[in-house]
């Protein structure tokens, strides 16, 4: 017996350190296109560091900031990270966990685990920074593990690079009572609460002494926002109460109702024309009500009320209300933007190359920046002299097809303005343009007129997050490497190439899973999907964006235990 | 595919609702001797119900508690549960849930899909029971399911028969700051929270600015109590931190120390000797340290002050504390037993067949009762009245035989005292006692003197609790039929049997889990086993005793998680 444990004990050690371990859990997980897979290889040596090791510190382990952490190479970098929680969250399985088709331990992931096999250590400090001091170069930052730490618990560090990745709070567009009533929807804690807090209406609606009314009312669970992550909760919500609810609590599940309150017209605006009226319809016959064209005002702690168009208010009693609008920037961003003259904007404002413009070596990714695309229009003139090398005053197709490739790269909008315009090349851009033909600048200024309406800010999503932050590991990764040989674009204002191409975003599609085994897909090349057929699609998908082997094992077996045992209804 | 999802989803239903899933889950986990189950086959036919069902109420659902409800008959009583709880958790396995071993949701069921299947419905109200008025058959509640339920949120619930199965409260010893700075293991959220803490020592010890004596500060883990509960904490606690903290954490592993204060001279006094020894060498090996001879007088924020046999006290700064003493009555209890007259004891106080002696109609099992067996000595003339049919005023060895059988039943120390004496029957018992022979009233005293200390109050276990639950069951479900034939044993003050045979304790062994996948165990029959074996007897035996198949899946399914991929340490 001793025997065969110790060999066990061997094993276990073995599966848990050694290459051996990938192959094993192959056999377990189905599904493992291995797109995130946190355990790169990477050798093990430890060579006397280098002393001129730049410090870059990365503030936050959300996607942007995980994705930063996986790519940076080590050898090069004095990482430290900074973050008040100490894992990775796989947060579009938010939605899921609030109904416990997925439990929040299958989701997240320890930052250190993420970290472990890298070159040299990444260090991990567990406090939240309240403070960028970008002239010091230093951040300040507070622990929040606790008041026993000696003193005020608040310590400062100094940095060479910093990448902000802190992401955003949410927007309650400073409506009345949200903060004190509502429910959120950003961290793992917020999908726990929602979770006790569903079962708890159930319960409340069990006792004794409340008329029908007053169970209607503990059982009415209103969502405000029509976004992806308001509609999937809605759809989750409507399935944990008819597959599993229903059977726990008889006499209360046709006393069930949901709501979603959408300020715009329709939900999922942001989706396909297509996804928004399938998801309306099968939300109509799920019996989920949505109410769009209305705007909440006040949220007490019985009520919500809210404006519709003609104006007049309407007020409805809940017994769990859900708040998923958008997000606004953290405070120590706002004070930040505020220092470097960034005050007036609403969102962190980086360049092109994730750069905040106003320091030197701050860049932001993720959900608390945005990337200010630079205008082709303010450039014009620019451009024109650049490009007219002979400086005729005209351009000759040859001068324009000299710089066109920078062009495209420096200003992506153009590459969508001629797509959008079904325009292949830069003859249908430049109408009668012949071999023999001249361009001058107010011809060029007509030409590009229109393309900067092209220019979109890109949404709060985990995959913009993700390429940013491996985009950004790539550009410090070679930093020195480009510094002398640049492959960016050609500068317009200035001479010689940038140091790297900018940033650009690749789009992968996007689902709604919408309840009942069914979901809707935009997928690239303007597919569209739904169905059932599209929930296998998701089910696949995220199993293989899973962060690590162990949260993808996790995640199949949490689907395989609600398929066959259901959703766990305990108040915990 | 809509088809084929079709299929899925059909078949989904059927493994949630039928017999079917039994024979899929056989095949999933391995060990399944079943002893608990919870879904026993039952008629699912909806009879008219008879007026004339008794109320019966059920404070708890706990072991004693769900014990009960598993084995009451719904279709003679009129079934209602009360308890702040709405699942049953599988309290063993709360050690392995502060170091994730084990995940909270795997080892908790809810109450209404245990009694989901009954043959009546069981009524569950999530709600605390404040005052017991066994005069107006009565119990007053509250639900703490948030306030908004209309006015207070109290009501009140009739009963024909209670049962109080709320089981204890931590006992603190009075010991000040032990309620403020110590952490309990009595409940789920305990765990939960102790696992949270863990993980914040390690982090809030990473933090810069710290020398190293004060990360041994806030790595100094402190158990006071040297019980099973205690015991197990700490060895999942040194499993921990030896096999995944070491490799996230490594410069911190060799910082760590882990303490175990006992007031007694060893620890583990209620195992027998050799797995005493077992344990506290073994402790001894993995470098925890064991303070026995130590009785904790003071726990501040940041220090535990103990009092040894010198009576000097001592100061040790510690990083977490878990405090695992002892139980005490709740207050609801200690309310109720001054009423009814109980007012002086320590604990509740029930007869042998679980009845408060004061209320007909009142019983109580598990942890917030003990069972106050009757003294031989007590009843002597009695039972030499009784025995003495002829009333000669001795007693024949053939009028002893008439009632011996009654009196073994009645007064269960008088076998435990032939066994502990090697005595085989009657004629060892009572030496001489040939065929004529006459037992005077004091040769009787003489020869059962000694008997009665043999009584011993049974301890605060999950099995004790299991057991009384149900055994009142089945006391319940034949009350009809027993009051017309009486199976207990002759009344000795009055005449007639009692109607049911007493509650009688079978203890069938008991382990200790020592870390590194090793445990001790007393098995029946004064059987001593340990090391890797028992463990995996451990693991075998804790399988098969979960509630409901999907723990048992669950529970499984974890501890294979952690042998691939070791514990979590995400801070959530």
């Amino acid at each position: 017996m001793g025997f065969s444990t110790f060999f066990v004990d061997k094993a276990s050690r073995a599966f848990r350190r050694e290459s051996f371990f990938p192959r094993l859990v192959l056999v377990l997980s189905a599904a493992s296109s291995g797109g995130l897979v946190a355990y790169a290889d990477s050798k093990q040596e430890n060579a006397a560091e280098p002393p001129e090791k730049k410090k870059l510190v990365v503030l936050g382990t959300g996607w942007a900031g995980t994705s930063l952490l996986k790519n940076i190479d080590t050898s090069l970098y004095d990482v430290k990270v900074i973050s008040p929680r100490n894992y990775f969250a796989f947060t579009p399985l938010l939605p899921s966990v609030t109904c416990g088709t997925v439990e929040a331990r299958s989701i997240v992931e320890p930052i250190r685990k993420i970290v472990k096999r890298k070159t040299d250590p990444v260090k991990f400090l567990e406090a939240e920074c309240f403070k960028i001091d970008s002239v010091g170069k230093k951040i300040h930052c507070r622990s929040d593990v606790g008041t026993s730490l000696n003193g005020t618990g608040e310590f400062e560090v100094d940095y060479d690079y910093l990448v902000i990745a802190v992401g955003a709070t949410v927007n309650t567009f400073n409506t009345p009572g949200v903060a004190e009533n509502c429910h959120f929807l950003k961290e793992i804690e917020d999908a726990l609460r929602i979770r006790r807090s569903v079962i708890e209406c159930f319960e409340r609606a069990s006792l004794p002494c409340l008329d029908e009314e007053e169970k209607r009312k503990h059982l009415h669970f209103v969502i405000v926002g029509g976004g992806p992550t308001g509609v999937e909760f809605a759809a989750e919500l409507h399935d944990f109460v008819t597959e599993d609810i229903a059977e726990l609590y008889p006499h209360l599940s046709e006393l069930v109702s949901i709501s979603v309150i959408q300020s715009a017209e329709h939900i999922l605006t942001m989706f396909d024309k297509r996804i928004t009226t399938f998801a309306e319809e099968k939300f109509l016959r799920d019996g989920i009500e949505v109410r769009t064209g209305y705007r909440v005002v006040k949220v007490s702690d019985k009520d919500v009320t809210m404006k519709g168009h003609s104006m007049d208010e309407v007020s409805v009693p809940y017994g769990m209300i859900v708040w998923s609008t958008g997000i606004a920037s953290r405070p120590v961003i706002r004070d930040f933007m505020n220092e470097i003259g960034q005050g007036k904007r609403r969102v962190l404002e980086t360049n092109e190359w994730l750069r905040v413009p106003q320091c030197d070596t701050v860049y932001s990714i993720g959900d608390c920046a945005t990337i200010s695309q630079r205008k082709i229009m303010e450039d014009l003139v620019e451009i024109f002299k650049m490009a007219d090398k002979d400086n005729s005053g005209t351009l000759t197709l040859d001068e324009i097809q000299d710089v066109i490739e920078d062009i495209y790269v420096r200003y992506p909008q153009l590459e969508l303005y001629m797509k959008s315009k079904h325009m292949i090349d830069i003859h249908d851009l430049i109408k009668d343009a012949k071999d023999d033909f001249e361009l001058s600048i107010e011809d060029l200024k007509n030409a590009l007129a229109e393309v900067d309406s092209q220019v979109k800010s890109l949404p709060a999503t985990a995959q913009v997050a993700a390429q940013q932050g491996e985009y950004l590991a790539q550009c410090l990764n070679k930093m020195e490497e480009c510094h002398e040989h640049p492959e960016g674009p050609l500068r317009i204002t200035k001479s010689g190439r940038h140091f790297f191409r900018p940033f650009r975003y690749k789009h992968f599609g996007q689902f709604a899973p919408l309840g009942g085994e069914q979901a809707a897909a935009e997928l690239p090349g303007d597919w569209v999907s739904f169905g059932h057929s599209t929930q296998w699609l998701w089910y696949s998908v995220y199993a293989s964006k899973q962060v690590s082997w162990r949260t993808r094992y996790l995640v199949l077996s949490d689907w395989t235990r609600r398929f066959i045992f259901g959703r766990d209804s305990s108040g915990i």
